[in-house]
Order: C-alpha cells, then structure tokens, then sequence
C-alpha cells in the first residue's frame, strides 16, 4: 500500500487494498466507527478491492492536525 | 433524491442523501450485502451525508442487464 499523499495542499488521501469487497467493506465501517468517534469524517471511495480515504477539513478549508491524527489511526485498521 | 443518470454510456450511477454519516454508512452496508448476494459490484463514494452508487459491467466493457437489476434492488433498501 503506497502511504498518504498530499492532494493539492489541501486534501491527504490513501489508498488502502483488500483481497475482496467483503474485506474492503469491513475496512470502511472500522474507518466509520474512528470518523463517528473523533467526530471528524473522511470522504471514502470503496471498489471491488480498494479502498480511498481522503480528508479535508472543511471549516478551514485546508489541513488541520486533526487531518493527519485520524490518518495515523486508520493506519493502525487491521483487516 | 436524483434518479439513476447515464454517465458516458457506460456507466450508471446515483446519488442517495442521509442525515447523518452513520445512516449514509447504514445504506453503504445495505448496497454491499446486495452487491455480496448477487456477485456484482458497484464502486461507491461516501461521504458525510451522501453515497454515490456507480455500476458498470467491466467484463463488457459497458452496461449490461445486471446493472439495472441491481439499481432496482438498491432502490428497494429503506434507512
């Protein structure tokens, strides 16, 4: 899995792989429970066997800390 | 909510709004069990309140009956 990229200054994305949906899914609800408990929410593209986690904070209009702490908890996720 | 639209002819997709991010993540679960039971999958966009739902048939390359089956389905899921 490549690490998080940094999308035009303003957004910091990941994509994450899966040998299946069913994996991928479960992956996306354990991102779910995180963005519910941190109150802070990604935007998530899920396909066959990827997963894209991307975050923005939209207040701000940019990156704020909070972006990169809920990237370093996702990144603890094992599926 | 929008109907399903065509995009390039290949692909169909449509947009679904929920309150919240747990109802929108609700719906995706719901999207993914039907996706699992009927061994199609759509790619999906998640958002905090919104979820984007795009078939294609990759195997020809465009769309095909199942498709429009699984639409109808999706249709059918109340959150």
């Amino acid at each position: 899995n490549p690490e998080w990229g940094i999308e035009g200054s303003k957004i910091i994305k990941r994509t994450f792989k899966f040998k299946n949906f069913k994996k991928a899914l479960e992956f996306v609800n354990r991102v779910g429970e995180i963005a519910e408990s941190e109150g802070h929410h990604p935007d998530i593209e899920l396909s066959w066997g990827k997963v894209t986690v991307k975050f923005t904070t939209h207040k701000i209009g940019g990156l704020s800390t909070n972006d990169f702490i809920m990237a370093a908890k996702i990144d603890e996720v094992e599926i």
